[in-house]
């Protein structure tokens, strides 16, 4: 049995203790775990169906003989002069799904998109991929622990390679422009580089810029690459020079909420225990405000993807599940200040992917 | 007047004629060219919404500094921990639109952004952008028109880059990365490079990938780039050394596609009127099973934007909408042809903004 085919036969067990008749997966992350099929996107709906008995895919025409080089599944191919509408009939009417109970789509997929099923189906209930497909992608399996440890390492060591670039002088962006290129050299590709100095790292997803590093300045660099198809995703603290009053007793308050969360982490706990846990030790120490954020998200084939770890996440942690764990405090005018790591749980709590420490750099200026 | 309000007021004055109490964009193209505004975009649901009497945005609270450098228009914050919903309900009051009989959404929108405010506005009529927002970025004018003129330029000489690099032995990927660098060099960010060596050609949307440049390849390129918030879309044909048998008769039936749908074009025809030349010509060639898509699509801020010219459009066409003609002719298993020409419609027809001959690139060999 190919990867696909046990991944197709976990979602159709999933959608029975669902009840849910007809999966609808757009090109996008969902599409690539479940069947390694990574079709070109555009305003030309693509959509990969899936239910009990079937799975195919609505594809446009000149879509077909490139899309078909990933797949066996049988194509519904539409022109654009037909428009896409009967051969998602066609489809619907083969695979006995033209009178679906209850739909699932992929909340990624564009609202048009969505919108062709959801209008074929009006009586249909619609969920999105929380309870299926997001459900099986949380639980990482042994390849995928190993493909996202060896990319926690490529961030370990372009944050390393940023650190030894960094100077008074430097824009964020010639910052940033280092730790891209060390993922190139290690031949990942640069998903997201955060370098946010000063003031500008209150904000928690600051525009990286031209703006220049200064002896004095804190430095908030949160970076991630992608390689075998996995992610990477890690935030330090540098400090140029002399750190400003204050932070290194914020640095220790962040540190510590990390480590509480750390600690509650188990499987079987829900996930806004670890919000809860690291919160309070922020809010304790007079910061609840400042905290703007949930405290993590799940990683994988996204830099983004369930679990969600938030203070309304009743989601139940288990054995495998893969997430950051990454509060912050954000001082409006002075600087922000944000550590994380990605974990994966393990019957005694949690790993930690990264191999780098959670202490602030000091840049010597 | 900022070009942003001016901008908001067409739009108003769109709602009015269509019918329309609200329009919802998520960030994108759309919002980019209303509002100028380009929020982070994740999971998290950003929503600009405009009413007659209002216009604001649902944001979420750790977005709100840096988003709020771009726009004084009010922000409904929400936290990860409330969720989007309690935000979305007080901007809905204080507009006067929570029982709006007739919506407009973005169709880019993530299909659970848009559910956000479906599910919230079940009586009313919901459209996307097609009639309104999308009507009105259809027509460019002079500004938008020299920015696209420079982007087509940047692309001719892109493509001479890359023409001026081939040799056999080159991947594809490697002729890519050539145009791509054209573009950095010239301070504009590459979009797309589609190359397409012998068969691969034949995939519209081929992957570029390893495949080495031998003699004889036919070889499509389709490259874009992007500088000044516009864009820029241009196909052209080389071919390695001596041309494939057939492959001068072919280029010459594209060409005159290309040339026939030109012809037709003038304010006030349909698009369909367009592709059924360009496909007519190709057809009465014996080629019509070989043209796999419509003749076109709309550029400016993005790459496909309206109007689309294909056999089922009824848009009607006007001066300064800019759009391709890109007639194709793929033989599987041999190699594909397509010509693309960007055009703005003038009074008098359509004006090229391309300097390059239409002439297949003869690399010697």
């Amino acid at each position: 049995m190919t990867k696909s085919d046990a991944r197709l036969a976990r979602l159709r067990a999933k959608m029975d203790e669902e009840g849910v008749d007809l999966v609808v997966l757009g090109p996008g992350a969902h599409l690539g775990w479940l069947l390694d099929v990574h079709p070109h996107a555009d305003e030309r709906p693509v959509l990969a169906m899936v239910t009990k008995g079937h799975a195919g895919f609505l594809m446009p025409v000149l879509e077909a003989e490139s899309a078909g080089r990933q797949t066996d599944l049988p194509f519904y191919e539409w022109s654009d002069d037909e428009g896409p509408k009967g051969a998602l009939d066609r489809l619907l009417d083969d695979f006995g799904a033209g009178n679906a109970g209850s739909f699932v789509v992929d909340e990624t997929m564009r609202a048009d998109h969505a919108a062709l099923v959801q209008d074929r189906l009006l009586n249909a209930k619609r969920q999105f991929c929380e309870s299926t497909v997001g459900a099986l992608r949380m639980r990482k399996d042994a390849d995928e622990y190993a493909a996202l440890k060896r990319n926690a390492l490529q961030a370990d060591r372009a944050m390393q390679a940023a650190w030894a670039a960094m100077k008074p002088g430097m824009t964020e962006e010639e910052v940033a422009a280092v730790a891209r290129a060390h993922f190139v050299s290690e031949g990942a590709k640069p998903l997201f580089s955060i370098v946010g100095a000063g003031p500008n790292g209150a904000m928690p997803h600051h525009h990286t810029g031209t703006t220049v590093l200064k002896e004095g300045d804190v430095v908030v660099m949160d970076i991630g690459g992608g390689s075998e198809g996995y992610s990477s995703d890690i935030t330090r603290m540098a400090v140029m020079g002399e750190a400003p009053e204050g932070f290194d007793e914020v640095h220790a308050i962040v540190n510590r909420a990390v480590e509480a969360a750390i600690e509650v982490a188990r499987p079987g706990v829900k996930a806004h225990v670890l919000d809860d846990a690291a919160r309070g030790v922020i809010a304790e120490a007079g910061y609840g405000e400042n905290f703007l954020h949930r405290l993590g998200h799940g990683l994988g084939t996204e830099v983004h993807e369930p679990p969600w770890i938030s203070a309304s996440s009743e989601t139940v942690l288990d054995e495998g599940m893969v997430f950051s764990i990454e509060p912050g405090i954000y001082l409006s005018g002075r600087f922000g200040l944000r550590l994380e790591e990605i974990v994966i749980l393990r019957a005694d709590g949690p790993e930690i992917l990264s191999e780098l420490p959670r202490d602030a750099k000091r840049i010597d200026v």
